[in-house]
């Protein structure tokens, strides 16, 4: 016997209260980093291949040598090469806004992790782990080689060195230190990554500036 | 002994003078035609790759189920995903402008060749050739595999069956004959298709309606 068309019609909606919950739950605010981050990093590769298609179309036109995608044309140069220096140009600034937006997007999301990491990088973390909630719950160890993924894979397969850093080396604590001391200064680095992730997570009192501040005193490096 | 400085002056002239030759030849008009179809393809790879990160920022921003990238966008909508909408109408122009600049060049670079397979199909097999007088040299059979390199490889290498046709495909007498039929098809286009680019490149009477004609005329298909 199949149940009264009033129960089907409760559990239906019941259901459909249960899928919005959930939906609810997935659009968190960094879900906006994780397409932020991947829209930059396409525009930033549609930059390039415009310039890259740009430079020779110009170079040819010209009868010249590869010239810089900014090179102003000649006159008689097609219209469609007038159009992709545009383009060129436009693409890089959407890049830059896309920048602007996520420095501005980040503090917001996870003020601890974008005062230690500043803004675009803490950014990139997130969108690496994959939300921040995800971040939250990986160790320093898996933190310090995000985005050293194949890397990692050749280590683990093939017996290469493991990697020492990823993201984390655009910090300038890691970058800018010397390179037998990096490695160290990332894996730090990492571990006060993870607890900033996790106060963000969870709502803590942002700190950000006080695990930058225990990086930088009992560092050499600083 | 070294040369007087006055022979040493002529050498780098008459050096010169052959490097700007070479140039001057090497920027045929089929070159613009290369070019373009390589932007072409890069405007339309760059418009699919925005429509597809759009769809998926948008349907996460709404908290809904994926959306057409046309889709009007919610008043909270931030920012960037406004303006990859504008990105990826302003991609999908300016490959439409593109294809127009095309099928305008081509019958000036090949007269014979896009009267028989149509302005943008004659010039994505002589951008597939390298050249017109690339494509000149080319046997039909050759022609009517270009575009199918990677299913010829895998003929060569690994037994797999031959490819019938590569970018003749997209010619209405290929493409609308029956499936057992488009082999043959693409065989006899691509002997026309030599033909035609023999006569281009060596400054022939366009004979392209002829060769389509002949083509059509004695072809049960059509």
């Amino acid at each position: 016997m199949s149940p009264p068309p009033s129960e089907l019609a409760a559990l239906r909606e019941a259901t459909l209260e249960q899928v919005r919950a959930a939906l609810a739950e997935a659009v968190t605010p960094d879900r906006g980093l994780l397409q932020g981050v991947r829209a930059l990093d396409e525009a930033l590769e549609a930059e390039n291949r415009l310039a890259e298609r740009l430079a020779r179309w110009a170079a040819e036109a010209a009868g010249a040598a590869r010239q810089p995608p900014a090179a102003e044309l000649l006159p008689d140069a097609p219209e469609p090469l007038r159009e992709l220096q545009v383009a060129w140009r436009e693409s890089g600034a959407r890049g830059e806004r896309l920048r602007d937006w996520l420095e501005a997007q980040a503090p917001d999301v996870a003020p601890s992790l974008a005062a230690l990491l500043g803004p675009l990088l803490a950014a990139r973390v997130i969108a690496a782990a994959g939300s921040l909630p995800r971040l939250a719950r990986l160790p320093g160890s898996t933190i310090q080689t995000l985005g050293a993924e194949r890397a990692l894979f050749a280590h683990r397969g093939g017996g290469a060195p493991p990697p020492k850093h990823g993201l984390l080396l655009a910090h300038p604590l890691v970058r800018d230190a010397p390179r037998r001391e990096r490695g160290r200064m990332a894996r730090r680095l990492a571990a006060k990554a993870a607890i900033a992730a996790r106060v963000d997570c969870y709502g803590g009192e942002p700190c950000g500036a006080e695990l930058l501040a225990a990086l930088g005193s009992d560092d050499p490096v600083k």
